[in-house]
């Protein structure tokens, strides 16, 4: 294992006192674990939380800002935070307006989230949840009973964000945060796997000529494993599988080309030049389109494609003001 | 060599089509090569150019747009543009207020550029030039006579742009580019090298306990290669080295921590976290930090620190707006 680091033990913590250091004005970690909030609380305004295992830097913790998250939980590497520090978070950002919790789709996140919340209305917290299932990949997986939630959860924490930043009721933030989930559809794939810093050892192996097709952001298996492709015919192939589940004609969507942590931007944009032509031939007009590290599995090299079927609503929400370390619009 | 490209031949153009199809509002590629403009010429500002070798992204195509460049010119991997593009997007941008050229310190790029200049002063433009050579790691270099231009280059950009931008003369703007010139020092390290397509083959190699100390972005060698040590020693060497160059104390500066294209964002804040806290503890006053990936060498994995000793008109136009795909603030 060759990593830029100081101690095994000490990655999640050096990682979040680094980012907190470097964006002060914004972020604050609390004492109680790697819990990140707003420096500023917003009183009236629907707060929200996210979080899970690390490792998928900027998420969660660089999402937490204006117009998107007002708090993120860290766990271990790769393992998700413990209901406690969920529930400090959530204490530590609830107005009377709510807190609105969003979860990817995995069985301990869940788990942990849920009784966070459970732990939060019991001392009077509204509390509600939505659950970001966006890869069509595989059906159930390693750690998921049904779809995992993928780099797709970055468009609910950016609409739902501006949503509640706009003033709107738990309701609303719930619905549109529901909303963009039931339009989103992300796959990804890999040609080199990751190491968590504790395990020292890469979660799979590939041979110089393969990649993993349908990969989790943890580096589950996907699909299939076949011969390395041309980029542009691994871009037919996933985009193929994701206008499959969802009926894409006609719509407007947003693009979000996502790399998983070591894959330059020279082969994401490449990677885009495709699925670009591909939907503007296939008639789906492209709104917006966002080339970058989203949500990525520590080293791992490859990338995932998200398309978010878009509505009024959704757009005006996107292009809403955002200021967080790795977001800004 | 595993990428996810199409073909080597193809790099270069097909990413600067899908950068440019990635955001058509701000910019806009010209027929001649791959020079990329904004897509909004606005006259009477001083129009800025920038540009080198490709690999290097989102450098410099990235920082097309509002307060920062007006045009950037991309050769193939780790080569100079040819003068021809060059001049065409001088002649592109080119207003009555003039054209300032960026150029990094290789000795290709500066003559390249020069050519190009004196071309299009020949058409009657009026054209100015700096050169960045903020590596403090090695004094001549593979491709270079005095220091190497790097990561400094990108606050060049933003303060030489956002000066433009406010309506300041070419003489101005040249002048507070060359004060960023004068007051940013950087140094990198790299425990993974990188491909360049068309090549195939690792620029060098290290084995699984090597770093090189002082590398440049083309993956030159640096000072000196030893064994891999614990993050916050390779943070203090640098830094020392960085430090002994010009005299911070007392300043308030801008801190980069730069990743090279495959360095995940984990190692990146863990690097961070130490640099905050020597500079602190020297009494040096960070006034802003930016961690992510600003002047990548493809997939080489590694970091450099750049530190950028401020006053109050550079911290004034550091803050300014800027609208560009890899840059807003």
């Amino acid at each position: 294992m060759k990593k830029i680091i100081n101690d095994v033990n000490l990655v999640e913590d050096q990682m979040i006192q680094g980012l907190v250091k470097a964006y002060p004005q914004q972020l604050r970690k609390l004492d109680c674990g790697n819990v990140v909030v707003r420096t500023e609380k917003k009183q009236g305004k629907v707060a929200l939380i996210s979080g899970g295992g690390s490792g998928h830097e900027p998420a969660h913790a660089g999402y937490v800002g204006k117009g998107m998250l007002d708090a993120a939980v860290a766990g271990a590497v790769f393992t998700s935070p413990t209901p406690e520090p969920i529930y400090e978070g959530i204490k530590e950002i609830a107005t009377d307006a709510g807190v609105l919790m969003i979860i990817k789709n995995y069985t301990g996140d869940v788990m942990n989230f849920e009784m966070a919340g459970e732990m939060a209305q019991m001392d009077g917290i509204n509390v509600k949840q939505v659950i970001v299932n966006d890869d069509v990949a595989v059906k159930d997986s390693l750690y998921t009973v049904g779809r995992r939630g993928v780099a797709g959860t970055v468009f609910v924490h950016k609409i739902a964000g501006a949503k509640a930043e706009q003033g709107a009721s738990l309701d609303e933030v719930q619905a549109v945060a529901q909303k963009v989930i039931d339009n989103v559809r992300t796959m990804g794939m890999a040609i080199q796997p990751c190491t968590v810093p504790a395990s020292g050892k890469p979660g799979f192996e590939l041979t110089d000529q393969e990649m993993e097709v349908g990969i989790g952001i943890h580096g589950e298996p996907g699909t299939h494993r076949e011969a390395l492709r041309p980029a542009d015919e691994i871009v037919d192939m996933l985009l193929d599988k994701i206008l499959a589940d969802l009926d894409y004609a006609g719509h407007e969507v947003a693009v979000m080309v996502n790399g998983s942590g070591a894959t330059p931007l020279m082969e994401l944009y490449i990677v885009n030049n495709h699925v670009n032509d591909v939907l503007t031939q296939k008639g789906i007009k492209i709104y917006k389109t966002l080339v970058g590290n989203y949500m990525t599995s520590i080293e791992m090299a490859g990338f995932s494609i998200s398309l978010l079927r878009l509505d009024d609503e959704m757009k005006a929400l996107l292009d809403a003001e955002a200021d967080t370390p790795a977001f800004k619009a």
